[in-house]
């Protein structure tokens, strides 16, 4: 079911801090920052040869990431993107197997301009699993 | 001076089950484990087509990360890797620029049989980052 690593997702309490120790302490290429108001988010992404970290600042009021960075003040892996090809299939098939689907089980339109959804930490290891269909 | 992401590593209670999750529940290619004594670990590797996902489970006394699933259950992320070229050249520059390298600060011999170190979150957005040379 799931293909490429589209992308892991760092929370950060600072955008610009976090942009300048990838540019600058870790040589990597950081792209301008993005605000994304309907994700709550600000976002940098770090392109790397062969897929991506985003760097995730909250943006607004109730930002989907503000709860983490309380209990993660310094910032921290927040989740990990996998890409697939049908993500209605995907979901229907991890919803058949017991996996939860957050949110209303709809997929919504990621940062990418793709569908995307979110699946429950708890059935995936403790990591907050996001599938993109590509 | 940062090159492909090598893996992102996932910390986990059971790795069985987390093995299970992956290869049933997320259709994706799953290792045998592998126990790395020396690491106190034992390692299950996710391949995807253009990175690798590493389940960690703790082995023996004194795991590494122990206490990470003290704090996280669950399980979680864990650390991120990225490639460098030159791990020496990478670790000194690193170094002059003020980040902290974790242990006695030379390379040790990773899951890979390739030099690796370790620096320090508090550093790099909150996130554990593994630097290996390729």
């Amino acid at each position: 079911m799931i293909g490429r690593l589209n992308h892991v997702a760092i929370a950060v309490p600072d955008l610009e801090a976090a942009a300048k120790t990838y540019r600058d302490t870790l040589g990597a290429h950081v792209s301008q920052p993005q605000p994304l108001p309907d994700h709550g988010v600000t976002v940098v992404f770090i392109e790397l040869p062969n897929t991506k970290v985003e760097l995730l600042e909250p943006l607004g009021e109730g930002s989907p990431i503000a709860k983490f960075l309380e209990s993660n003040p310094a910032g921290g892996m927040h989740h990990i993107c996998y890409e697939v090809d049908d993500i209605i299939a995907a979901r229907n098939a991890l919803a058949a197997g017991g996996a939860r689907v957050l949110g209303d089980g709809e997929p919504k339109t990621g940062a990418h301009g793709k569908p995307v959804l979110f699946l429950h930490p708890k059935d995936f290891c403790g990591a907050l699993v996001e599938l993109e269909e590509v």
